[in-house]
């Protein structure tokens, strides 16, 4: 990959979910969608910082780390972004589940055709 | 896969995201993550019904079909839905690149570490 394919933090685009961009967390070995949420960009720079999954929780308006009470964080391997620059991709290995339900995935569900 | 498993699309929750819900649309096979967009109730419906991807458009301010100009459309073969109801998987067999660039993906960047 050359390094016109890098983004810097500051190239991400904030404006168009006030402040957020979503973020989808894929398991990095079996490439299954571990759920999908939103971070800001505090929680952006925490995950590089730490390597570990940020977001941001719009219904308790804070910063959460994954597994900050349940234990199942995400080690977060490498970023992805979008051609808008307003969705990202972790790349994780999982602790743990992510779904609070005890499930690998938070899509467990299929909607009835 | 039994049936409490499966999810009405009335019991979808646009209320988070102002009447709409995040849609990942991910590669049925390669389980590449294509694209990240968002959809109303009339989207899904016209997913479900036609068994192509939909989506809302918020910068357009419209009903959108995937491909509708550039051919590249994706065929919904199921729809996953999370544990909160207000994300959902399109799992997809794409007619071509999903991102306007040409690539098979949108999330063709990383994020400088």
């Amino acid at each position: 990959m050359n390094s016109k394919d890098e983004v810097q933090i500051e190239n991400l685009d904030f404006s168009r979910l006030n402040g957020l961009v979503t973020v989808v967390v894929q398991d990095i070995r079996t490439k299954e969608v571990l759920m999908v949420a939103f971070a800001n960009k505090e929680a952006i720079k925490k995950t590089i910082e730490e390597g570990v999954a940020y977001f941001w929780s719009r219904s308790r308006n804070r910063l959460w780390m994954k597994g900050e009470s349940s234990g199942n964080i995400q080690r977060v391997e490498r970023i992805l972004v979008d051609c808008d620059a307003d969705a990202v991709i972790y790349l994780v290995t999982p602790m743990g589940p992510a779904c609070h339900t005890g499930r690998m995935s938070c899509f467990y569900r299929t909607l009835k055709p």
